[in-house]
Parts: C-alpha cells; structure tokens; sequence
C-alpha cells in the first residue's frame, strides 16, 4: 500500500542529481558520530543517498496515507510523541551503518524512525510496485517526516510499527537533524478566509459564497487573494532578477530565458481561465466511501485573468518546429522540491501545447498583478480547460519529450478508476493521466443547513434592487469543466430542482465573457428561484450542469467512487431549512 | 402545438423560391376547375402559393406529431380511410377559391384535407408561434400527406378534425393530385436486416449484434451497407455527370465544382470517423415518459471511412480566408427537399469547420467505394464528432453564414432540454443546436431477454480459440460521443456491472485506430467477462463509458429526458436470463 504513490523508475534518474543537490541533508549520514565512511565509499555513499532518497519517498507515502485515508487533517495526533518509534526494551539495537547495509530484499529492507528500526522486506514483496520503496532501503525516514508534519497520524505510525525490529543506537538517535532548516519557514501569508485542508504544504480553499459573487476571484482588502492554494510542497523562494527558465529536450536546440526576457522577447498574451483541483468536492465523495486525498468542498477552483508569453512562442525561440517537431508530450518541472530535490513536475500532450486554439501561456501576471509566491511566482503554465495538476507553478523547466513526464504526479495520482478498484488492486499504469476534467457544478448559496426565507413558494434569489432574499446561486464549475475543462465546451444549461427531480428549473447564466465556441476557459456563475414544495419545511437542492457537447453530471457518487476521490462532479446537493415569509 | 416544428421566419424566403420551383403543385390551384383566377391574379397567386407552402409546415407538423407523439411509427391506421377527412352532411360546402381567401387570422384561417375544410384560426391563435402556420392558410394538405404517409395516424387526423367546418367542392376534390408523382418512386433498394423506425421517410438501424462485430460497419453479401440510415425527405435523384456543388456566402468570391472536379482539383483525404444520430437509443428514454420520435434503438449509429476533399481546401478554392475570414457559421444545403422544395439544411460553427484538426470533409466515397444513393450519393458532408444532422447527405450548397442555417432541423429540432419543459413551454430558441453529441455506449450483445450461459460465476465473453461463449460486447457510442462528438476525446474506460452497481467491472477496448488525441473520431468496441451474483436466474447488465475528459454517463432517464427524446445517453440497461454451464 506504501508503494502506492511511490515514483516510477524515472525517480532513480532524479535520486542520483537530487543527493547531489542536497548537501545538508547527506552530511548527517557521511559525517554522523556513528556511522564511519565505509570502506568502498563511492558505493556506500550512493546506497545511503539512495536511501534517503527513498525515505522521502516512504515519507511522501506516510503523507499520502495521513492526508488522504482518513480524507482530512486533523491535529496531529497524540501518537506522534507517544510509543510509536521510542525505544523499545525488547528488542535490539542497530547501528545506522548496519541499518545502511539492508538496502535490497536480498539483505533485507531495513529504515529508521525515530528510535526505531524497521524491515519491511514483507511488505515490499506482498504489493506489487515494491521495486520502488527499494529506493528507501537502508536510511532515516525523519528528515521527510520533518517535513511532512502531518505525517504523525496513529495508523500511520501503527502500520510503520508492525514491521518493527529494533532500535537505532542511541548516539545516532536524532542525528538526522543535523543542518536540518524548517522548510516550511519561509511560506508566504495567506488570506485570513482560506480555510486549510493541509497547512504543509498548504492548501486551502475560500468559502464558496464569496466564490459566487465573482466572475474573477478578488483580492480583498484585508490580505492577499481568495484564489484556492494547491501547494505540494514548500512554496520555493526565488529571486525574480535570478529567475531562469529553462527550454529543452527533443527537437529543441535549448534556451535559458530570464524573466525580464520572457515579458521583453515574446508578446504579452491575456487568457481569462478557471483552473480546479482534481480533488475538488472530494469530501462529498468520501461520504460514500472513504477515500484518499485532502478534504476539499466545492471550492477549490476559481477564475482569473492570466498573462505571459505564449508557450508556442517560447518553444519557437527554443528553435522546436511547433508544426512538425518530434516528441508527443511537453513536461513542466517547478523550482518546489522534495527533500531528495526532486521537483514537481507534470506534463501536458503535445498536441495540447501546440494547438494555438489551447491558448497556454507561460503566465507571469495573475488579474493585472505579478503573480503571488502562492499562485507560482514569478512563472506559472496556464493550460486553459486542463486540470490545476497540469498547471504547474514556479515553473523551471520546459522540456519536450517522446514520454509523459516521470513525475509521481503524472503516473502515480490524479488518475480516475472504476469504483471496484482499490489499493490492492490499482494498477496506475492502466488509467490516462488526468487532464480535460468533466462538467461539474456547485451550489455557492445557500450552504447546507441555511435557512431559506420562501416567498410565493419560491426559494428567492437575490433581487435587482438591493433585496435581501436569500440567494440560490452557484459557480457552474462546469464552466470549468466543459467549457474550461474538456476543449473549452460552453456550459448551455444549469438546472436546479427542489423537490428529488421532479422538476428541473433553468437557472440565469451570468456568462460574462464571450468567447470562442471551444475556448470558454472560464466558469459562469448562475442564480435562480427554484420553487419548494408546499407546505415543507426543509429541502435538498440539487444542481447539475450541461456542456455544448450535452454531457451533463452523473446523478450520485457511487458509481463514480474512485480511490483517490478525484472527479467529484455527481450533482452538488445542499441541505436547507426553509421558512416562510 | 402544431407549429412548434413550423419553420422559423428564415421559411418565407424559401417559400417563394420554392413555389417557383415547384410549377406541378401550382398547376392544381391556378387552373382547377372550380378556381378561376382572381383578379388580382399576382396577390392571390402568391397568397395560394405561401398556403401551399405552408401546407407542407402543417403536413411536416402532422408528420411530426404522428411520428414523435408516438414515439415509434406503426402501420397506417385504420382512421386514414375511416371517418376523417370524409365529406359530412351536417356541413357546408366550400370552393377552393373560397378557402383560398381565407390567409390570414383576420379572415380566419383554412386549409383542406380530403373532403374536409378546416378552420385553424384558434389553435393559431392559441399557440405562441402560431404566425408560421399562417403560411398555410388557403390551401390543401394532401400532397404533403401524400409525402409523409406516415401522418395518417388517428389521433393527429382526430386533432385535425376539432377544426372541421365544412366539406371541399366535390368536383374540387382531388384537384391537387394533378400533376402529382410518388415521391418515393425512386428509393434505392435497402439491406433487408435494417429495420425501419419509418419507411417513408426511410429510417432504419441494423441489428446491434451486427455492429460489435465490425470496427467498419460493413457491406454484407446479401445487399447493401449495414449503416443506420436517418433521411428526412425522400432520397434525390442525380445524375453525378450533371452534379454541382456551389459555395458561397460572406467572404466566398463563389465556386461552382462539378463532381470530377472536387475530386481532380483537391487532395482526397480519408478520415474514420463514426456518424451517430442524435435519437439513437431514444426507445429507452420514452419508457420514462413518452418523447417524439422515431423509434430508434442502439443502432442508429456507424463507422466508416470516409474520402474526399477538406472543406478548408474548396473554402480555399472558393476565395474565402480560412484564417480570418468573415462568417460565424458555415451551412450546408442538401438537394433533397420538401414539396414546397425547401431543402434539408444545417450548419457548423466556422471555428469547426475551419480547424484542421477537425477534419471536415466533403465525402465522395465510404469505405472506399462511391457513396450510396442512402448515404448521401455523390457527396456529403462529414463532420468528425458532431450528430449526424449536420453531416448533410446530397450536398447542393456550402454557405459562409453570419448565422446558423435557417433550416427547421437547425432552429425547432435537434436540441436539448430540462426534463420539465414540455410543448407548451419549449422555446426552441432558448437551447444551442446540438453539435457534439455526449459520451455513449451500449451493450450490442447479449440482446435483452437472451439467455446467457454462465460459467465460473462469470457471463462469459467470445473465446480467443473460437469457443461459443456468450458474449457480453457492446459498440461504444461513447466512441462516438466523447472521441468522435465532443472535440474527439478518447474512450479511456467501459466498466459494466451485473448487479446493480455493487461492483464493476472493466471491458477490454479494442480500439483499433491509432488516433491523435483530441481526435478520436471513431467508436471504439470493448468485450469482457462480468461476475453475475451467485445462485441467480437472471441479471440486468449496464454499462457505462468515461471519455478522456473523464466525461461520463448519467446513470438514469429521469434527469435527462427531454420532450424530443434526443441525447439519450443513460447507462444502457439489458436484461437477461442465466443458465449455469
């Protein structure tokens, strides 16, 4: 199950540069008090790195396992300081040098934990993928534990704790920590009102009513922007005047641009797009069915003007035949890294990046400003209609490739399966990494458990001249999803009923730009009355939307249940108590 | 309710080049022998002219109402020579001159059938839209009837009758058979395995069964093609030597190609792509509650490979600016047309007709021999992905537009609507033309009722050695809907399930074209083994697919019916009887 999320062979090829670029974090295992440089140093060297790379790797797993079983966060739990990797009386003590020589199921897979040794050779061998968790033979797993703070949930640490064998002696207990930084120290300030699936990495989403009220999701007064934050890892720091952009991979003779040269050099293009979390209304889905990921409402989306250079332009420069050139994919790589510096990094088709119509862009401003620390400054990709994964922020790299980018993001998440696949029997391999996601709604207002005021049967919207009725109104996320999210689809139709389906009532689109059939990036936003059943005093709202291609939202999430609880676009259903007025 | 299919005001415009066109159906009312010319020879004329032409609206309404209320055409009922349209002693007598001054509201408004005259001055009156059926005020019905012999259906002629008020002169009666000939003479010659949903015009569809089997839908031995065919008027006769295709409209200079030239003067291109009608499964929608329609099943869909010239290239020829030129819609004339010679008409958006990677092109030959006389002989329109209504069969005439076609079947047919929106509220104005058509599929066999063996649990699937499994295969229209009508989006999964949702269960895709993502015109066909619950006699299978865009199917009826049955793209649902092996 561990292995789940683990990176693919390409992570090996990362491992190698990424030990490479982190010092601080290598010099506790090759200068620790107890572990003296092994005789053939080269190779014991390269197995402990590849050891600590593999510990990001089993901790990225703890992360995944903590944040996306039980589908949120909590504090982190009492376990974390309880009896989970202390010293345990009964069992025998390891030096991390003999720890480092449990590096293959040949020997043994051996990791540390706090005081604890681990071997979890059994585990490796009954789940297919186990090649990967190799990587993490033989090391420390607290360094990335360090950085995933909420890692600490119990039946991770219980499920650690079954493949116990020992305890790492006790001069090396905690020498791990050596010229280890915060990484989290150097995060940029939020909005007050973005309310956090995951603080670190941060992630958080607006509440939805402030959503409905905005075709370009505002910056308020009282702090930065209410745009929901997907981060996956610690948000980089980066010097714009240091900033460089590098172009590269097959076809392309290379390019480095500064950012001054990407305003400078290339026409300045403005794209007005919604772009979503695959994992956007997950909490409904998990209500089913538990599932794994961050527990997000329906508002891990939003809409924004973005300006940059066009990507076509950009590989243009790099001397790619934007026409004719090889390759069928184009990878992105972002300056946020894991403790083994691997970056993020996700890829789009080719064809999606050379299609004029797509309209991606190498984003430098997000509505009229430099884009925010959060939102990927100083360069984001704006993939117009694909999902936010794709968009891929402080973006550092562009290369064109005949595969699909190595990252873990791209093989190993934001995949949809049919409802009977679980962790036992996916195979990520089988299912197409997601990009178009489907047509999608929500209802912004009111929010389950309001009371509606009902006038004349009707659950009121708001009225032209100021009044106060309650409002029904939502972000047609389909505008992401069909128009944005599937070739740029326009949404033609939403359609809200009170009473189970037994009457569906067209809502008022507030589409407030006009584009191109095929290249409505953007959501609208709707509002309606909707009438009630006489005499009731409570009902459920339900919505759903249709594209221009007539695909509309499937009715519940059972059959759409998927593992990783992406994909949630069953209809949105709201609970309201109705009074009469 | 009679007008709502009427033409929209785009009709007038026919109506006198139509009348023009039309000299044998003049004759009988400017030379009758109870219809002296009047005095104001000219006014009259074309007073009589727009009432016969508008006797075609109500005659296309009456086909309409009997096809579509229906749901499903049966034999011509008994009421066609019964009680209707029969001379009545109780009644007047008028002559056709007398009717014929009858045109507008103000004199009240008539029209003949049989023996009968009607005033329909209060369903006019009553219905929104009622100016269109002005057209048919003053005249005779009957050789429209004479066309759609499918109107003779009791309770259309029973409606009809509500507006009797008297009896036609008895030596006028029949007048209008004059010059008359059988439209539908000339039909060509049909494989006898399709099955017509109506004969005149011709609609039929092939047994599902067949279609799983072929990735091409093919010829047989025994006649013509297998492909579903979907005309609305009766198949035109032209002589390929004499056949010219004109092109025009808003930026065009003008082109006229003879057939040689279209294919001598342009590179001939072959696209696969699949052609679906936007009615196909309409039979399981109207179980929920009935739609208008024909009575199609699974099947009224195909795929082949199409050749002929791109329409950007004949735009080309023709001086339009592929790239910025002037236009939103580029509309297609067939030579097919109505009594009144109003042509069967429809359009694209030029945005889809002027990317290449949408692959219009104007056909000449299917898989790989000349058209047939059913699919449109000598050249039509295919459209990649988009319903079959646009793909226009006997193209006559290609116009670069400001607006869409002002066809009937573009403006008061083919679009979607909410579930509770019925004839007296629809607004045909208010809901897009439908393009692309949504992700599909459909279980082709075992066909419902079959007894299907079970072995080991499972309904077994065809067997690589050539054993005689039971097959649980299926043409995945989502082939069609998502790849092919909906910007060519690949089918990534078909998962089936044999209880209920409980659990499903991934089809193996046999795709067998290597399309470019984003242009996945074709279907793809899927076959699999699926665990039927143990112990049971029979089991409901169902099926859905999920395109690329992760675009999936709605799991019932309910939420999507529409009043015009189209779109019908719910889980597809088969019963069966099991027999343990």
């Amino acid at each position: 199950m561990l292995t789940s999320l683990l990176a693919t062979g390409g992570s090996v090829r990362h491992l190698t540069s990424a030990a490479r670029a982190a010092p601080c974090l290598v010099r506790h295992l090759s200068s620790g008090p107890g572990g003296p440089e092994p005789e053939d140093g080269r190779g014991r060297r390269a197995a402990r790195l590849a050891a600590l790379a593999a510990g990001a790797a089993l901790a990225g797993s703890a992360l995944w396992l903590a944040q996306q079983r039980r589908g949120h966060l909590t504090a982190a739990s009492a376990a974390s300081s309880g009896q989970y990797g202390q010293r345990r009386a009964d069992l025998p003590t390891f030096s991390m040098e003999e720890v480092s020589r449990h590096a293959d199921v040949k020997e043994r897979v051996w990791m540390t934990y706090h005081e604890g040794v681990y071997d979890v050779t059994d585990f490796v061998r009954q789940h297919p993928g186990g090649a990967a968790i190799m990587m993490g033979a033989g090391g420390s797993a607290d360094p990335f534990w360090d950085l995933y703070a909420v890692h600490k949930e119990e039946h991770v640490l219980k499920l650690l704790e079954r493949y116990r064998i020992g305890n790492v002696r006790e001069d090396e207990v905690g020498s791990h920590r050596d010229g280890t930084d915060d990484p989290w120290a150097a995060e940029p300030r939020r909005h007050p009102a973005l309310k956090p699936s995951s603080k670190t990495p941060f992630n958080a989403e607006p509440p939805p009513a402030l959503l409905a009220d905005n075709f370009l999701t505002p910056k308020y007064e009282r702090g930065p922007d209410l745009f929901y934050v997907r981060n996956h890892l610690p948000v980089p720091v980066i010097d714009p005047s240091e900033y460089e952009l590098e172009v590269d991979g097959v076809g392309v003779d290379g390019l480095t641009l500064s950012l001054e040269q990407l305003k400078n050099d290339f026409p300045a293009v403005t794209v007005t797009a919604t772009v979503m979390c695959a994992g956007n209304r997950r909490s409904e889905m998990t209500q089913v069915k538990p599932v794994r990921g961050l527990f997000w409402g329906a508002a891990a989306v939003g809409n924004a003007t973005w300006t940059g250079a066009r990507l076509t332009d950009v590989l243009k420069a790099a001397g790619y035949d934007v026409n004719s050139g090889p390759g069928k994919h184009v990878c992105f790589e972002g300056l946020d890294t894991d403790p083994s510096s691997t970056p993020y990094g996700a890829s789009i088709p080719l064809e999606t990046a050379v299609d004029p119509r797509r309209d991606v862009i190498l984003a430098y401003e997000m509505n009229g400003q430099p884009l925010s620390r959060d939102h990927g400054a100083p360069v984001r990709v704006i993939v117009p209609g694909v999902v936010g994964a794709r968009n891929v922020k402080w973006l550092g790299r562009i290369t064109v490739s005949d595969t699909e980018s190595d990252s873990h993001w791209q093989h190993s998440d934001y995949k949809g399966f049919n409802p009977s696949v679980d962790w036992d029997t996916v195979d990520f391999s089988k299912s197409p990494a997601i990009q178009e996601l489907p047509v999608n709604s929500a209802i912004c207002w009111p929010a389950p458990g309001h009371t509606v005021k009902v006038k004349d049967g009707h659950v009121h919207v708001k009225g032209e001249s100021g009044l106060t009725y309650w409002q029904t109104a939502g972000s047609v996320n389909a505008g992401i999803a069909c128009e944005c999210f599937g070739g740029g689809q326009r949404i033609v139709r939403v359609d809200v009923t009170a009473d189970g389906g037994a009457t569906w009532h067209d809502m008022a689109l507030t589409v407030e730009e006009a584009a191109p059939a095929g290249r409505c990036w953007s959501w609208c936003l709707w509002q309606g009355r909707v009438p009630v059943p006489p005499g009731a005093t409570a009902a459920q709202l339900w919505v759903k939307a249709t594209d221009a291609s007539y695909n509309t939202q499937p009715e519940t999430f059972k059959n759409i249940w998927n593992l990783r609880g992406v994909l949630s676009n069953a209809y949105h259903r709201v609970d309201v108590n109705l009074k009469r007025v």
